[in-house]
């Protein structure tokens, strides 16, 4: 099989990144395992007990109850799935600002859920009043964002758990991507900090595990039941996870690097990319384009769509929001000198596309 | 991290396996890949194509849609919701032997699906008289197993495929640990067979690939379109997969193990797995136990449960079935020596446990 995987050098628009050496090595040593059968694997099992308690001092969670998913989407999709089933009434609704992830419209799709999607403020967060007007007595759950997939923002999580509790309906917080920067910021958006049930935090994203490496934490066991299937199996009478074989490969990645970098290692990740991201962001404002500022390290500017596609041409792999504005999100493997060759390939790029085409006739 | 993965010396309980080498190396080298962002990582993009194509070559389909999911229960579960999506009743069922993976019990549940359980006949096959009885006019898809969990079955596809043409349904095979072994038998199976629908098709099972690398297979593009959930994102209009991220080291380890060994080393494999299942079955059979005669390579037999409980104590990954049977399945990690340890420990303890206890006053 002749196929190499294409490198890093200009990837500025995945939430994933190389995964850390640790991760690597565990990931390859692990690779032949299977936590969804702890009978046979016992090894991986106890090292996902190991995950899920690093994750729980990340979210400030003292007990916690979950899992590691398959990705994101997974955690997302079962905690909708926990509301659903907690729920009393038939047609359970769930209340997201629109910035929240396409896995919430997946999500409500498998599992037969109305999903009301209200708009974000001026800043990209949820606007609460448009929340609060949105919520009713068949509202199974309320979703915040803590690191929006567009704009990188953090919604108002505690608020957004008043309004929850004021109907009867469950929190949840998705951070699959905040969730490994936000510890080193001011921000308020775990369990400590609000009312929160579930929430979703990928050691494969800024965590720098191996794919798949996702989780689900969930505040209570009771809570984490609602998913609960009783299995024929001989080692384990249920099983709550989405998938069946899982990945002891990215198990194991997740703890290795759990075990690393947090909190120094991952702190000091945080405020190299979000420098970065504020080098990037500053350095696009000063030649003219209409910038988000940075909350968290991704940037989001109004280039040109002509512009975009000759900097993909170019063979950079980057993102556009729903608005068609550039994306660029600053995951560990991208380095102040990526980024400097990006806005030297911009401004070459935008210097030919000014100079007018001068016929010979 | 100072843990191990056990070893797969005495692992006789798992239809997951040691991955190839070749296999190995493509995961390890893919590892830092994800298919679910095909802008970002085009590479492994290509490659599922690839995967694709040769699961349709070995399932009888020509011109195969599909890809590569999380495993067996992503699959499963993705077959019923096509057909939940597509049935024009909206209380929909689906009908299943009793021998269809627990998988479908969690499709049931996370769909809002009815799950009607037919009995199995004394064969262990689904008993197409009960299934019959059991289809009506909002059946929308009959279930059949090729290579059950237990018993190493096949169901009668064929005619599970006319039960279910008969009331409109669709028909989904389980072929997710079968799918490697079954093309170098007599039995009728997939595509080419019958008028299967959707399947299961495991490459990290007796595929040799890493996991997580699982198949869905689907007859025609509009099916797999009943999965479709329109995104936001630049470089895919819809995405049919119940994950998001996913794992490119599972893709590529797919296409890498099928390259190597599709199909001279799946058949000497398949050989090898059969003569080593048929030998133990006769071991035990001399040695007094009912033995369910395997058809494919996994032997069932009834040892008393203080004997398993010795075995598994000696280190033995075994599993029973739902009726305390032993369970073991011969994949290509298990040699003919494991086996004939096992038979050693197995007599070693039978002797110890009938010598009775004898006191000294």
């Amino acid at each position: 099989m002749q196929i190499e995987p294409q490198s890093f050098d200009r990837v500025l628009s995945s939430m994933c990144t190389a995964p850390h050496p640790v991760a690597r090595e565990a990931a390859e040593r692990f690779l032949a395992t299977n936590p969804g059968d702890p009978g046979t694997y016992p090894n991986v099992a106890a090292l996902e007990k190991d995950a899920i308690a690093t994750l729980g001092e990340i979210a400030g969670l003292e007990d916690p109850s979950g899992y590691v998913a398959s990705g994101g989407t997974e955690a997302n999709i079962q905690a909708i799935r926990i509301a659903r089933d907690r729920a009393e009434t038939r047609t359970p609704n769930v209340v997201m600002p629109e910035s929240g992830h396409f896995s919430f419209q997946k999500a409500a799709d498998v599992l037969g859920v109305e999903l009301r999607i209200v708009p974000t403020d001026d800043d990209f967060r949820a606007d609460l009043e448009a929340v609060r007007s949105c919520v009713d007595a068949e509202t199974a759950m309320v979703v915040g964002v803590a690191g929006t997939t567009e704009y990188g923002r953090v919604d108002p999580i505690p608020e957004l758990g008043e309004i929850a509790r004021s109907v009867g309906a469950l929190l949840h917080v998705d951070a699959a991507w905040g969730g490994f920067v936000l510890p080193f910021t001011d921000h308020e958006w775990h369990f400590g900090h609000a009312a929160v049930d579930t929430m979703a935090i990928d050691p494969h994203k800024m965590g720098q595990a191996a794919v798949p490496a996702g989780g689900l934490l969930v505040r209570s066991d009771h809570l984490l039941d609602e998913l609960a299937v009783d299995t024929p199996y001989l080692e384990s009478t249920s099983q709550a996870t989405l998938t069946g074989t899982r990945s002891g490969a990215g198990v194991a990645s997740a703890v290795a690097a759990m075990d690393e970098l947090w909190p120094d290692g991952y702190r000091q990740q945080y405020v190299r990319s979000q420098h970065n991201a504020e080098w990037l962001a500053d350095a696009l404002e000063k030649r003219g384009y209409d910038v988000v500022d940075p909350t968290l390290p991704l940037v989001a500017a109004d280039l040109p769509r002509s512009t975009f596609d000759a900097l993909r041409d170019e063979g950079w792999r980057i993102s556009r929001t729903g608005t068609g504005e550039l994306r660029v999100v600053c995951m560990p493997h991208v380095t102040r000198e990526m980024l400097a060759s990006f806005i030297g390939d911009l401004d070459r790029l935008e210097v030919r596309a000014s100079v007018p085409v001068v016929s010979d006739d």
